[in-house]
Order: C-alpha cells, then structure tokens, then sequence
C-alpha cells in the first residue's frame, strides 16, 4: 500500500465545515474564510534523514529543500506564498549544521517572500516538517481534477536531472565532471514554480507537481480526473546533461524517478495560444508531452512502441 | 538551550508581510487576510515517539493527545477551531495500532469541530506533527504579552494531573488503585479548554496553555509581559488524587511536570466581575492564584517562606 493510499484509507473523510472548499487529496487544501478576498493554501510535507535525504547531508541542502518541496506544492496550486511553520526534530544541537539550515531556508523563503511565522523545535530523530499557507483568488487555484479528453499535457522545464543528481552521488552513474555540479543542484537545490504556477492560473484545466515522477504524478491528475493520458516520450525535455547520459539510463529517471518538482499541467485546446502568450516570460519552458484521452489509462509511447517503465514511482511503503 | 532559545536564536526574524499579525514566539501565529471577518490562527506540534509519549504507546492515545497539545494552542488564544493537517511518519504500517489512532484523532476533532484538510505520512521513526488552524475576531487573541502589574492571575481545572498519571505509569508512585484511572486519562487524553478560552475573549488580558508547567508557562507570560508575579501555592488547585500524594510529592508535580494543557491566564481587576459571569458555564473552574506585579520576577508563596521547586519544567534539550 502507498502513502497515497495509506491516507485515503485511514483518514479520508467528507469535510463538515463550509470552509473548506478540498480537503486532504490534492496538492493542498483549500479554505474560504468568510469575507476573505482570496482563499487560503494549506500544504505540508515532511523530510525524514535517511529516506527523503542522505545521512549527514549538509544543513544548508535540507533546509532549503524542505521549504522547497512545500512551496512547489503551492505552485502546483497557481498559489501566491504567504508564511509557513518548520517543525525541526534534532537529535543533538549542532551550531553549524543548524547555521546552515537557517540559511538554505531563509534563501528559499526571501526568494518567494514566504514568512515564518511558527513551528516546534524538539529532540527526536532528525526530521523536517514544513507547512506552507498560501492564497488563491476564488476559483483559481489549479486542482488534479480538471482535466478532460482533448486537453493537452505540458510539463515545464527538465525532467529527470535530480535523478541524475542521485546517481551521480551515490556513484552509480558516470557524467562527465563538468555535469556533476548542474544534476546535483537539482537534486539538492530544485526551483519551486512559484511564478509559473501563479500564471498557469486560467489557462491550466489541472497541475499537479511532480514530486513522485511523471507517471506517478500525471497518473494523481488523470485519476482525480477521471481520464486517460498518451504521451510521446520522444518530446520529453531532456537536458544536454541527460543526453549524456541516455544511453545509459534510457527514459525511466525522467519518467519515474522524482524530486523534479516541475509542474505537469493539462491545457484545453482553446487555451494553447495563452499558454503561448505567458511562455516566453519563463526560462524553463512549457514542453508539449501529449493528449488526455477518454479511459483511465496512462499509454507512453517511443515512437510506435508502448513504453513500460521499470518501476511506476518512488514509494516510502513498497521498501 | 531551551526549545524556545533555539527557536529564538535560529529562527525569529521581524516579519515582512503585512498580513503577518503575529509572528514566531506565542502560542500560535495570527494572519490577516485581507477582507476576511476573522484572523487565521495556526499552531503545530511535533510529538516524537520515546520523547512526547512511551514506546509502544496506544495509537488512540497518540491519536488523541497530538491533536489535543495543538487544540490546547488554539484555545490560549481563544480561537475557534478550523481545521488541521496530519503529518505521520511511521516505521511500518501496523493497522491495528493506524486504526486506533484515528479513532483517538477523531475523537477530538469531532468534538471540537476540527477538519482534517491535508497532511502527508512517511515512512520513518514514529512521530506525530499537526499543524491546527482556527480563527478568532480582529483584536481578539488571547496573547502571552498583555498582562499588567495589578492583573490577578487565574488558572483552569487541576494542575499535576498528567504528572500524577506519569508517576504512577512508571511505578515512582503508589496511588490507591481507584485513582489510577482518573489521572491515567488526564495524562493520555487532555481535555483542551477550547470553550473556556474563547469565553476568556475580553476578559482574560493575557493567557497560555500550561504544557511545560505552570513555573514555565507562566514565566512566558511574564516575559512577554514584562511583570513578575506572586502566586499563593496554597491556592493551586489540586484534586482529592493530588491530595492522595501530597505527602509524598508535594507541589513540584503542579508546578513544573506540564502536560496539564489547562490554561493559565491574566485578568484586570475591572474585569474579574465579567470572569465571574462566566465561570458557571464552565466545570472545570477558573482558579485565582496570586498577581501580576512590577518586575521580572515569578515569587512562589508557600505561607510565609518563599518556595523553589526542584526543576524549572520540562525541556527537551536539558535532557
């Protein structure tokens, strides 16, 4: 069973206050305070030592990147940021790795102009738990729910570099040098989509980030939409540094590795020229992957073949 | 170090948004959306396995009291519940225990009126984050910064309660069997004193909830405040099972143990008449204790001697 399923059996319930406009199951919640000109942004995520980073990573990566994975959840919402809490679980206090943590988070923070505004400092295992608020007008945040037959799927900037960053690391993948420090500064240092996802607002029919990888997280959009998805892989964006390594690695890190935390997104066809109105504010880019289509099934195609990756995501619970 | 030390040290910073109320440093953090009727209140804790509840613990009372320390927050502010968000980091998913954790999160947040909006699970050493909003009227927050020399200082229910319930869980003391059960409970399921606080409104000029003791709780009040305060031990209120104990363990335990989560408060001499109004709506009573007087110091009265406990409360980090 996954963390997806783990929270829809054990904790899903129908929302009792009219507040809340969603409740637990997409990127984050959505609250409506009465009077309030825009609703509110609810999203949280914990990192943990030794399953969402390295042991003895350095404070400064894994303060910057508990914030970030919280804020692209806030992007995927076409969310503007407002203020967030840390929840820090220290085994031992250490000066300097804190220092470093205080400043990757503080970097990550003034960049998107998020406060803190709270949070719980307590001596456990070392975990970071963030929780971003943000704010949406009425009836503009993205959902996974939105997406329908003939609406195309779009994906911004690279995928698959933090994977590389991972393999590099962990010595299981041969870049050139020179390739080392760009994968891993995406792996450690990834760039929420924070003014993409605000300009995606009215132009995508759903988003979601992709957090899991592309099929994992395109698989959330097309299920809370209940629709199908064909995708052309030869259009997956791929880095020069990714073709580097192609040969060796093939489609799969860029397909169900994660931690790329861009935004796939699904445009109807209506709004393509929009879409082509905003893109040139955006030096990621916004890459053409396919079509949804009616069903409920995800086909990736290589040219005329049906592609099968080897492994559907990354998963906390299937170990 | 203390918790608050570090959080003090690291983390505090003046806030940059204008919808920022209150920052880093009460019980809770305020928002001002614009337009909205109501402030966001929002509060978390972190509750770590070995540290915040024993090993092998029941998953109801995990469950129960993880969203009650976060209500507790709520209600020193007087606000009214909204909704929570639920991180869980579990080392392997045991039903039987997830089953009685919801039952015991459930619980509470029925009876408070609490939606589960979000959240994330993990998989990782156990522990419990929840991140609780609500909201209370512009002005009408309950601080920790607003006591006045001549204030009288009040607190609700029982004090050393939890702590009774601890000392007799690990066997440090023998209460006759007929009250293990009433001090067990008030130990593993607080009663958050969410009504009481959102009556206080108006009245109370400053308040917290008493989670590392009253010496300590208090004492963020008269810091915040900037006044000490003369508290009468021989008013503490203490049930006939603390009166069982006196003997043996004398104040310490409602003094400086925690986990109590009634809530210790401040009130004008002006508006003592209006607190009287109220307290018969409420069973667990509002206790006078002493008074806020210039300074910086917290004086404990037993008679004529002064009185010093054996520790100043619970901290995490003095280990």
């Amino acid at each position: 069973m996954d963390e997806f399923g783990l929270i829809d059996h054990y904790f899903t319930r129908p929302s009792r206050r009219p507040e809340v406009v969603l409740g637990v199951g997409d990127d984050a919640a959505l609250l409506a305070l009465p009077g309030a000109d825009r609703h509110l942004v609810v999203t949280t995520d914990t990192l943990i030592e030794g399953v969402h980073f390295a042991l003895g990573a350095p404070g400064y990566d894994v303060g910057y990147k508990a914030l970030a994975v919280n804020v692209s959840d806030l992007a995927a919402m076409g969310a503007r940021p407002l203020a967030f809490l840390l929840n820090l679980s220290l085994p031992a206090i250490d000066r300097a790795w804190l220092a470093g943590f205080r400043e990757g988070l503080f970097t990550l923070a003034d960049a998107v102009a998020l406060d803190l505004v709270g949070g719980d400092t307590v001596r456990g295992p070392l975990s970071v738990t963030i929780t971003a608020l943000g704010t949406v007008p009425p009836g503009g945040a993205l959902r996974r729910s939105g997406a329908r037959a003939g609406d195309r799927v779009y994906v911004s900037g690279f995928l698959g570099e933090a994977a590389l960053g991972f393999f590099t690391r962990s010595g299981r993948l041969a870049l050139p040098p020179e390739l080392h420090a760009p994968v891993l500064a995406r792996l450690d240092r990834p760039l929420p989509r924070i003014q993409e996802g605000q300009a995606l607002a009215g132009i995508a029919s759903a988003a979601i980030d992709i957090s899991d990888g592309l099929v994992a997280d395109l698989g959330h959009i097309l299920k809370a939409s209940g629709v199908g998805a064909e995708i052309d892989l030869r259009r997956l964006p791929l880095s020069s540094a990714y073709d580097a390594a192609f040969a060796t690695v093939g489609y799969d890190p860029a397909l169900v590795f994660g931690d790329d935390y861009e935004l796939c997104f699904t445009v109807p066809p209506e709004r393509v020229p929009a879409l082509a109105g905003i893109t040139p504010r955006f030096s990621c880019g916004f890459h053409y992957l396919g079509d949804i289509v009616a069903g409920h099934e995800l086909v990736l195609r290589d040219g005329q073949d049906v592609y099968a990756p080897a492994r559907s995501g990354y998963n906390h619970f299937d170990g």
